[in-house]
This record gives structure tokens, sequence and C-alpha cells, in this order.
């Protein structure tokens, strides 16, 4: 049976409140991917059934909601940023080859990379279009400017692969592309779709930014000291993919001439082993890498909270910040 | 020395009418491609660079001037087109592995299909970030639509390949969409951005959606009958691909029993070679199949023109017209 996580207890509790408007968010997504050409429905459902926890679009439609939108078009919003997140996906399996996602096979695995990437470009198209029915030109900037970002932070951590000499700050720059982008305009658009002050929408900004960091430090934690099966990711990803995290980065900085020798080795090589992994393991732990990660991570959930400071308190806003708190204890 | 073709000529003449404005898209194009992520720009560059005539964006250009736009949005308009069209080809060449793009290598071969695919990604999001530059959302919407209807074909092309029964209605419906919609929103951009009627918009979109099909057409013929280096692909290329295009459908439809048993069998193989062409085409050339493709190209060439008869009579038009014209005696 599946464990419910802690992080999963927040999103239900957030979900709980905006209900309503994620079902019909979900019913939008799945309207998308209706196409006469079979292979687009097939692949799509598979990819969005694996879906996750759908945590880009609840922060759209929460964030809409907390400033008490009066259209649906929070909805469409909500659903484009799910169809741009999706293609992401889509192309990010084919690029790690990646053959699980969420305990599941992935698409390129199923079909083929061909039909990933096509099918990823087709549903990046409709994003776009669901964009444009809201006739927000603000939220269209915000969205493509995430689109060409997100791109950038893959390329930046492609050709960091296997890098162990990467510094901290250029690891920092990969994960508020690839991650914190798409967080932050998520968050943001459900301002500007309220019809908000900039104020307010920049608040939103930056809180989705924080947010997303907080969460991706999570993640490459979770990569080394994760212990169960519901992360949306197997234990060792990164590792085996030749990713350098923070973790590794803390480590390889900190560590002995020995520790060293060990990570520039490991990540010299083409593939790398089990036996690797728990040598890896043992470093890591030893200097309370995973510590030292999520404390960074808590850093940006402070200031993700603080970022909400200028709104009154609803629920919404309470689940908000239970969000970011409970993302923090996520299964370690 | 590379040989300049009729079509060359018939778009040279059209660019000397439009040269300030196509220049000034060539640098915004330049400009785009700028990142601090030295991949980007290394790879960018170069599938930019091979580049070929730039026809969507001159169309984009062309149509404006014709219906004289006061603003300069048609150029940022233009640029986006191309970063539109340059992302899909990325794309496009590793989904057929195709390792020559104009007697040059591909990206993907120089780099890897990893880059081609995130730095198609990239110029896809810049492309919808120029859109929103122009402030326009009716050329957004037909763009955005233009992207999902050219991903939809793509991937309706990869579920035929190898197929020799596909339908000529079928595969009409592959053009359309891989290779018209795009043609047909260069245009109608021109249009809408120069603040015309719907009934002209109507009509710049219809001229492209019949140009872009005669153009397609053209290209297929060409791949069984080009006797240039200077088609923007190799001889054979489609054949080798697995690409079911209409010279093969109509002689599979009007071939012998022989004839029809050679296609049946040459498409079940994996792999094809320089024998199998060969025979291919003399039964091709037997059949008369490149004649039967290029009079249809005509008639689709024609209804372009028709598309054009409530234009005034200016140097543009008739630059437009004579683009149809000498396309339609391309290279044989």
């Amino acid at each position: 049976m599946k464990k419910i996580s802690k992080a999963d207890l927040s999103i239900k509790e957030l979900v709980s409140l905006i209900e309503e408007d994620f079902i019909k968010t979900n019913d939008l997504i799945k309207d998308q991917i209706i196409s006469k050409v079979e292979r687009i429905p097939q692949l799509s459902s598979h990819i969005v059934s694996l879906g996750g926890k759908r945590l880009r679009p609840i922060l759209t439609i929460a964030c809409a909601k907390m400033l008490n939108v009066k259209s649906d078009h929070h909805i469409t919003l909500a659903a484009a940023v799910e169809l741009l997140h999706t293609a992401t996906l889509l192309h990010d399996d084919v690029v790690d080859e990646s053959n699980f996602r969420r305990g599941k096979e992935t698409s390129h695995t199923l079909w083929d990379n061909k039909s990933s990437i096509l099918v990823g470009d087709y549903l990046l198209g409709k994003a776009f279009q669901l964009m444009v029915k809201t006739g927000s030109l603000e939220c269209l900037k915000t969205l493509s400017n995430a689109a060409a970002i997100i791109a950038e932070g893959e390329v930046l951590q492609l050709v960091a692969i296997n890098n162990i000499n990467i510094k901290k700050n250029e690891y920092m720059k990969i994960i508020e592309s690839k991650t914190a982008a798409l967080f932050s305009s998520a968050c943001e658009v459900g301002g500007i779709i309220s019809n908000s002050s900039n104020e307010i929408n920049k608040s939103l900004f930056s809180f989705g930014k924080n947010l997303g960091t907080s969460f991706q430090l999570i993640d490459d934690a979770l990569d080394y000291s994760g212990k169960s099966k519901n992360l949306g990711k197997n234990i060792g990803d990164d590792f085996y993919d030749g990713k350098v995290t923070l973790p590794v980065i803390i480590s390889y900085e900190e560590g002995n001439q020995n520790e060293k020798k060990f990570w520039e080795e490991v990540f010299e090589k083409d593939t790398r082993n089990d036996q690797d992994l728990i040598k890896a393991n043992k470093i890591i732990n030893k200097n309370q890498t995973i510590e030292k990660t999520l404390e960074l991570a808590n850093v940006y959930g402070e200031k993700a909270k603080e970022d909400l400071s200028i709104f009154p308190d609803t629920k919404i806003k309470k689940g908000l910040i239970n969000l970011v708190n409970l993302s923090l204890i996520r299964d370690h």
C-alpha cells in the first residue's frame, strides 16, 4: 500500500480548500489531451496519470482564491501551468534517460523518445493556447519567460553533468531556473488574474521562487536520504545520472583528501553502480551533508513564509504556510 | 560553388523589396539566442546559420508591408515565426535521426540529442516571449494554434512511418499540419499586426496554407527527382526515413502487382539501401508520379494566387505571386 507522507497530507489540506476548482482544472487538462492522433492522448494520459501532486496548478488556484479571483481564468492558467510542466517532464525523461517516474515506466520507455519529444511539443503548444484564452498578456509574459528560463536551466544542468567542480552559486542558478521559475510564475499568475497590485504579484512571485528552491533542495536531499518509495523518484537517481547536487557539492567542498578523490573519480566514470552509491551515502552521512542541505531548504522555506506576510490571515494562507512547513519535514 | 536556383532568385526578388526589415529580423533572431549558457548560442547559431531561405519570416514581413504596417511589430513576429520554425527543425532532426541538413552536419550530430531537445525548447520559449512583446493576443492565438498543430502533424507523420497503406487524404492532413500551418499563421500575423480586416487576414491565412501545401508537395517530389544539392535536403531522405509521401502513395495506388509488392516490401524493412532507391525511382519515373505530384502542387499554387486577388497590385504582391510561380519550377 502506498504510504501517505506528511507532505501529501499538507497538500491534501490545501486541496480540500480549493477542491471544486482543482477538479475543474484536472478536467480541463484531460480535455486538452484529446486528439484524433491516438498516440497523443495515449502518451499524454500516461504522463498525466503519473502526474504526482499537481503542486504547481494547486499553487495557481490557491493564490488566486486567496485574492478572491472573480473569473474562472485561474483554472485555465492552472491547467496551462501543469501542461507546461508535463511537457518539460516528457523531455526531461528523454534527456535523463530515466526508465521510471513515480515507480512506473516512463513514456519514452513505453513508446519511444520520438513520441515523447513531439507529444511534449504538443502539450507546450496547448499550454500556450490556454494562456491565450485568458486574454492576459501579463500572464503570457511571465509564463513564456518561465518556459525559456526552464529550458535554459535544463541546458545548464546538462553541461554540468559529471562536473564535480561546480560551485554552490552555479548550482543554485540551475535550481532557480529549472525548478523555481515555474513555481514563481505559477503563483504570480494567480495574482495577476485576480487583478492584484504589482506589489502583491511580486510577493507571490517571490513566494513561489523561495518555495520552489526549498522544494528542489529537499528533493536533492531525499535522493540520498529518502526512505520511502513515495518521492516521485528513485533513490540515487541524481547520483546515477551524474547530477552533482547540493549534498554532493557540500560533501566535496568539506571533505578530506580521500573523500574528495572519491567524488572526483566516481563522477569521472560514465556510469555509477550500487556499490558507488553505498560509499557516496556513507560519506554524505558522515559529513552531515543532508542536514546542511535541509538547513538551506529551511532558509528558503522561511523566506517563502515571509513573502506571505502581507496577506490577511485566511484559511488558504494558512494552508500555504502549512505546505511550506510540512514540505520541510518530508519523509526523511 | 553553390548553384543558384530559380526559387532562390524569386525569393531574392521578394527580399529586395523588404530588405531593411529582413536585416532587422535577422539581427533580432541573433539577439534572441544570446545566453550565458554557452551551449545555447553555440547550437542555436549553428542551426540558425544553416537557416535556409527564411521563407516564413519573409512571408510575415511581405504580408505586413503589403498592408502598410505602421509599427515595427511585424519584425518581432517574423523573428518569432523563424524561432518557432527553428525549434521544430531541431526536434525534427532528432526524431528523423538526420545527420545532415543543407549539406552540413546537424546539431544533434555535432552536440547530442539532449542538447537539441532542450535548445529547441529554449527557442520555443523565446519565440513566445517575442510574440508577447507585440501585445497582440490575436497573433499569439494563431501562432500558439500553429505550434500545437505542427506537433500534432509531426506525431501523425511519426505513427505513419513505413505505412504504405496511408491514404492520400490522410497524407494531405499531415502536410497541412506539419508544414502549411506555420505558413498560414506566418502570413496571417502580417495582416493582424497591420490592423487589417478579418476578411484580409483570412485571405492571408488561406494564401499561406495553399503556398505551404504546394511547397511541401514540391519538396516531396524533389526528394525523388531533385538534381541539385541545393534543396536543403538530401535526395532520398524521405525514402530512407520510411516516410510514405505523395509520389509513393500515387505510385502504390496506380502501380501493377509487382510494383505494389515492391513498395510493400521496401517499406516493411527497417532500413532501405541505395539499390532500393534506384528501383523506387525507376517505378516512380515510369508512372509519371512526379508529374502528378507537381500537378497537385500547381493546383495549390493557383489557389494561393487566387487568395491574393483581393489585394491591390503592388510590387510586393507581384513578388509574392512570382514566389508562387517560381517555386513551382524549382530545380527539377
